[in-house]
């Protein structure tokens, strides 16, 4: 199974769950997939920043990987391969499409600067880890400083037939959307996947505006289903009160250093995960965090009995 | 009326409202500022960013400043300043002093990157304008890329009697709120007014950990003050829900690059301004743009009766 | 007299000499400028940020400059309008070409990324200061971090037929200027004047790669004149020769931070401006710091008289 | 063997010999030790940036560190360990040590901004590999935008016991050497070793600064030697002598992007290693700049017999 250019849905970015003492925590790791599939996921995506990727040494990547791979079945696994070089990247992609990777997520390194630079990383890229890897473009300014315009996406899409997706977490990013299906309706670019990132902060209009879908990490990525189902199927009333209902908590969850402890906490106390445990370096919540994430829990639960949580 | 370390409230960041043809507006100046004073506005804030400063040549500045300044009677009204030099920065804000503004904003040029270079600038800065001269410090590291630790904070507001406040918008920045005002409680800082900006993304629990309020601009001013005035009163359910039916216009608006036509947008809608002409280079709204706005705008109306705006 | 796309020679970055007291000294202009005319130069240019233009308030940057404009006579100036916004670039470009200057400098803001961003820019400026003013494109991303390449250099000649020079100092920059040059000998590009900065530390080479001279500031300008002549003359041994004498002085002249101290220290010592005195915030040599510039100089006065300097 | 604080003398940078084919050119690792050791190196160090660590797998890059270590019989060998992680940092610190290495180094990642980060960093890198393994403070800010303090660079030193170097590549960076011996004069830090880097662009001075010496990866690491030993042993005059004579060179290879590919053409000349070849993506000489560094060469060997070289 390989990643094509017309995936649809919601692509999780899986987090890595560790056991108290930093353990690799398989188990959860299993219960973690069940979820995504049972909840409508189309995809996911593992070893992404979110993932803590690089507290992971090169074996246990793999481990990492596999077990998701293993228990995903059916549904494709996109592994993030971005490495400061692209022999680090070519190992890592030939382990992974070897354990049953449907394809990689490469993002930029901060160095690059010009439209040409950019292009010709992603064309160096595709021939390191094979020209017949499919692989996810992650466009994320605001983390890699790397600003592509819809152009240069167009040339990365023309001259590698194994690009299939876009991350797009350009921000703003709504008219890139629009302009790249533009390029797609005149002919100019051959049609790819879009699927958002960014928290799922526009995720409302990002539908709208043509994506595929999602690819990020929100603690309720059912939501994130519900919300590009509904979209699609016009109900869009619907998809926007779900979507608000979520936006102050989402917000929460986004904010830069601290989003991913937000994150684990919510799952372990959906019981996604075993813990919330994370290695470190880790962001950590203060106790006025956690009583701020409960305090927006509660108030989500009258909109959403997700939210409904047992007490701690 | 100078500036001093208790200010509480909502300080508007004012845009700069054009005619057509790009000329000062500035009978749209006046309406908008008895706009903020009617409304609950504690103060003012002219010449930031958002107020398009670059666009104007120094003598517009002066104009744009007077005119805020005339009109706004009581209310204090603070003066951005910052430039690539001392000199300019100098002459500024004398300029505004004179004119009649309670005190000045400074943002570090984004070359900062020790503590001490940080320390070393404000130092620099408040000599160059005149230690008797109030000033704000503006912290926005998204923007600037200068990243100021609270002990920075500390050393700036220890070695400079005339810092006066802290324009919060570090992001995530609720530990940083928490952290500043433990260091007033144990006595290692003497207390200092902090308004919260970043769009007012996270004004909710910003107040609640102890921000005085907020300087932003989100297009809806009256609901921050509002947010402002319940969560002092303790009524934390009625703040969060007027925040909350808000948000996802105000998500809307705080993107970087369209977030000022957004802003100007809606204001002119509101009757606020005459138009929402920016001088170029401007950001433009698209008519889908323009049309989520209004679909937004539609639904926030459902909650708050200030959005029920007239077809256009 | 306007600057046209032909200048050759060498532009000396002139410093703005100042009075123990931090005004402005005339005087020292004067002495400067004569200096330059006498020792070769073929234009001069002022108020970069060597020149401190930073620290001067909008006055005096125009006494400074009108005062180099009267007394260089017959050569061209360019005066640096660099800012932080087209309405104080637009200004100063007005009363610098108002004053007699021949053409102004334009450094790209460090925001922009993308090739149609930087492009766009210059579209803009251009438009802002007037069409008919004749501009010169400061390409120097060690500063700025904004890259340029040689096809967007060719943009943005030809889309703006006012851009007469590129003042290159990229790093590394020879095969941009074969590039370039190569442009024009396919006829893809019109011929513009490239003049080399980076504190000429690779003038030797740039000369012979197809530069028509240098734009920089090294406090032995009369060092540059001869190189360039003896380059174009075709005496390459004689050319580096030279060169090579003054490389350890130049290069310790070209650290960051402390480089105008060196260069300002040297002048004063060489009788071309009254004092080195620098507004602050400025860097100050340590003992240590002019012990070795003393010791470069002896070392140098044993091949270049120039260098052999009364004791202090 | 375990590097210590009282290292001094030439740790050349050493660059990585690769195959036509790009095989690991192991003959020419044995080679190129050899020259260290017999031109008077003190130690060396292996897998920095421009020993194309990146472009070598996990696998490869252990190969080449013990084959480096093991031909180096006495020399310590440091081993760069930078790694988007602590988790593969940990691992090829291990490895490393394992094989035989006396130490590793640490660059900061370019994320780092405030001092109390970067301090944090070093204390869990420290953590990660393990307390009892020496480590190399790498202060490269040019490259990674990490600007470190003399104060910082103190709390390091003195938070971490198997700290016991500093890579000194600051630029300016003389009075930052002066600062940390004043440090150490004063009682305010433990002594380190101080080696320089930064090409050796100011190794004249930095020695008469204090230093302990160079690590660098310059062409003449012969060259280096003498300097340190001539500036040490008070003849400065033949010190700067030589220095000067290679300036011309030195600073032609330490160009960005093209350096390594001008460093590996000379020490292919000169018959320390097999080719000049660099894996991808590599900057590659154009023919022009092959003439320009065959010139220097010419001109040098007026001055050094080592630059005599046979023709092509």
């Amino acid at each position: 199974m390989r990643l094509n250019a017309s995936e649809r849905g919601v692509f999780p970015i899986a987090p890595t769950p560790f056991a108290a003492d930093g353990a690799i925590d398989l188990a959860s790791i299993d219960r973690l997939t069940d979820f995504y599939a049972q909840g409508g996921a189309t995809g996911l995506t593992v070893l992404g920043v979110m993932g803590e990727a690089p507290k992971l040494d090169p074996a246990e990547a793999l481990v990492v990987a596999r077990r998701f791979i293993a228990r995903a079945g059916k549904l494709p696994v996109i592994v993030g391969v971005s490495a400061p070089g692209f022999a680090a990247m070519a190992a890592l992609a030939r382990s992974a499409m070897d354990a049953g990777a449907a394809g990689v997520m490469i993002a930029p390194p901060s160095s690059l600067r010009t439209d040409d630079q950019i292009v010709a990383y992603y064309a160096q890229a595709s021939e390191a880890i094979g020209a017949d890897v499919p692989f996810v473009i992650q466009d994320y300014p605001l983390t890699f400083t790397v600003v592509m315009t819809p152009g240069v996406i167009r040339r990365i899409v023309t001259d590698n037939p194994s690009c299939m997706m876009l991350k797009h977490e350009d921000w703003p990013g709504l008219e890139k959307i629009s302009a790249l299906r533009a390029f797609e309706a005149d002919g100019t670019m051959r049609p790819i996947s879009i699927l958002c990132g960014n928290g799922g902060l526009f995720l409302d209009f990002e539908c709208e505006r043509g994506a595929d879908g999602a690819m990020t990490g929100y603690a309720f990525p059912d939501m994130l289903v519900d919300v590009v189902r509904l979209s699609a199927a016009g109900a869009r009333e619907a998809a926007h009160d779900l979507f608000d209902a979520h936006l102050p908590l989402l917000r929460y969850e986004q904010q830069p250093g601290i989003g991913l402890a937000v994150r684990k906490y919510v799952m372990a106390r959906r019981g996604l995960i075993g813990s919330d445990v994370q290695r470190r370096p880790a962001g950590a919540l203060s106790a006025t965090a956690v009583a701020e994430v409960e305090y927006l829990l509660g108030r989500l639960a009258r909109h959403d009995p997700r939210a409904a949580l047992p007490p701690r």
